[in-house]
């Protein structure tokens, strides 16, 4: 146990790897450019950030970004620590001193934070997530095999009432999730609260007659108060889940909805291409959604297998990986990870295959609703592949005994 | 006067330009990845975003990011528009509409949000800054030339006593403006409350005894409810200021802030490098800006001039010039640029050139603690350069009968 924050970053510099290291050690504790009165003080030497390894891995071709020290640039590997007495446990501080400003130093064509251990006081000091995989699985009464669920579509233009009816057709198909698209939250066309009772009315009539509870994640992104409503409304109504856009709302926005929920929070991550997705600028998912686990996030994104996005393969298996391994031994705070984008039963095996876990939601938009029989054949095909999967079946075997799954087959090449 | 939000992008693609814009557009409002039902729909079409404009500006020498369809790609400038009623004039939820998942499209190895003009309902839901300009100057009695400013060095180690002796020290050295490091929040080293205390135990004793009230930047990023209690502290204290980590605090975060505050709000941008730095990659200040604004922001960081990071003056001066200029006509909305980082005198003269106002605050640390002199000269050394500046003076001919000046420009090479 330590109570140094430790990060990892892959850097790229045409200066000395080593003394652009310690450049950055400066610029996130103590350092400014000329000396001042107080550098001498012990506080002050104790408040210094240290170069715990720095490895050179590789050279890059040329600066990812202008600006920089001129040169041919190399990639090094650096792990940085910090004493947790200069910020405590505080996640919105600690954003400020990993990933502050020293992604416009000098010394740097790129910079990506790769991973972060913190110490144990973060883990006693912000809330993490309240439901998680058992808790996801409790109030969806799904006890194995994936989540398998969707996403309203068209993303907006829908009323409430056609909203609704949609979601009746996919409670009919057997689905166990419906998500909100991220650009639907508040509109006028389709107001929250319209939906979320048109929506709930459906689905309680639903889990009535069928003793199945659909789980809606409502997007209830927005203001503080607004957010705080919006989820007793949900409540109110007999909702189970409610969504936010992560980088809409702040560490500080999602912290205060967590301090207020009870239920579980659906992380939305849009905007994600922004901070990760080059591979020597930014910020990895794997040290990103460390921090939005402990804010409070119960599922968050992690694209899927053969996206349509420009993400790898190996990227989103090393993100879902990340949010099913413990944050410390005795306090895990495990998120579910959410595969969508371009889903379809031919990503249920690789998934399966990479991941070696089936705590996920699987959500498929077209996947689902295209199935050439409709969307209860769609739902039923997932499982079947899902089942393939984890028994070691190839797809195609199964599908000769599984009429919706050789539909689906022939429909998603 | 529209009903729409329209937003510029820079966007690279190795595909046609103008079936890239599209799939951005139908991405971003209601399109999928196969037809499903409803797509013909009435208010579905009406929710379709519309590609305004598309110009191709250059080619790019290779693609910026990896993953994307392959080629060749071109540089283009692209206008999108989105009906208000898609979302309201909702700040988080403009987020995942403008600058949501269309970053990982594979279209695109390159796209970054330039600019965005807001329909005025905006303005009427959202508080913008309280004090901006007019409120700052009234606050701190300087009724012309820029705040004079500095930032508490070094940035962490420091106990509540020994900043609140520097902050005497600056005190008496005549400073306008004292902000705390990014770095310094409430770190048990360190502590809000009793830096708070001892910091404005120093400052009042200063107006009580001189008329002038130093203004300091309390950093009290955290929670919303932590914020909340800290403002009112620096409030019940006598401050004049809070400051918080925009990245840090989300826009949800910032407006709870802002919809509780009696006082002004500093919004430090750290981590805008992993934003805006890329030529063709993220969000360009000019458009994110605006959105702080909206969220109420009254001091926004823009770097300076010959700054120690790597952004261009270019940059930093388009930035300051944005928060100058109106947001509407009737609503303007101004934030007060800071501008910081490696300043010394010799920048007084070319931001003055650049941008035709001096309603800014010009911070440095070392360009003013460093002064040989010591730091009364160091302030006084500001504001004759600033003079020198506005008369149009050259700075080393005002040097001939200022000697705090003469000696800055020794100094500071």
């Amino acid at each position: 146990m330590t109570d140094r924050i430790e990060a990892d970053y892959l850097i790229e510099t045409a200066e000395d790897p080593a003394r652009a290291a310690e450049v950055m050690a400066g610029e996130q504790s103590s350092g400014t450019f000329v000396s001042v009165p107080g550098e001498d003080n012990e506080g002050v030497r104790l408040a210094r950030a240290v170069v715990e390894r720095l490895e050179i891995v590789g050279d890059a071709e040329r600066p990812s970004s202008p600006g920089a020290t001129p040169g041919r640039p190399v990639l090094a590997r650096a792990t940085l620590s910090w004493p947790l007495s200069n910020l405590g446990p505080s996640l919105p501080n600690l954003l400020a001193t990993v990933a502050g400003n020293l992604f416009e130093l000098r010394a740097f064509s790129g910079l990506k934070l790769l991973d972060l251990r913190l110490p144990r006081a973060f883990g006693d000091a912000n809330p993490g997530p309240a439901f998680g995989v058992d808790g996801t699985r409790r109030l969806t009464g799904v006890t194995e095999g994936p989540l398998v669920g969707t996403i309203i579509k068209p993303s907006v233009g829908l009323s409430p009432e056609e909203t609704a009816d949609l979601v009746r057709t996919l409670a009919e198909a057997g689905i166990d999730f419906i998500k909100d698209d991220e650009l639907q939250a508040d509109g006028p066309h389709c107001p929250f609260e319209d939906r979320v009772r048109a929506v709930q009315r459906v689905i309680r009539d639903h889990a009535d007659r069928t003793g199945k509870r659909v789980m809606f994640a409502f997007n209830l992104t927005g203001e503080v108060d607004e957010m705080r409503r919006r989820h007793d409304l949900v409540e109110a109504e007999g909702g189970t889940l409610v969504m936010a856009s992560m980088h809409s709302v702040g560490l500080t926005g999602m912290l205060a909805l967590r301090r207020h929920a009870r239920l579980p929070i659906h992380a939305h991550r849009n905007g994600w291409g922004m901070f990760g997705r080059h591979p020597n600028h930014g910020v990895s998912y794997v040290a990103w959604s460390k921090l939005w686990r402990l804010a409070g996030a119960d599922h968050l994104h992690v694209n899927g297998i053969a996206n349509k996005f420009c993400e790898s393969d190996e990227s989103s298996v090393a993100s879902a990986r990340s949010l099913l391994t413990p944050l410390w031994p005795d306090l895990p705070m495990l998120a579910m990870p959410v595969f969508s984008s371009g889903q379809t039963i031919r990503q249920a095996g690789p998934t399966w295959e990479a991941l070696g876990s089936d705590d996920l939601i699987h959500a498929a938009g077209g996947g689902i609703l295209a199935h050439p029989k409709g969307p209860r054949a769609g739902v039923e095909s997932f499982r079947e592949a899902w089942a393939a999967a984890k028994a070691g079946e190839p797809v195609e075997a199964r599908a000769t005994r599984s009429s919706v799954l050789a539909d689906a087959l022939g429909a998603y090449k």
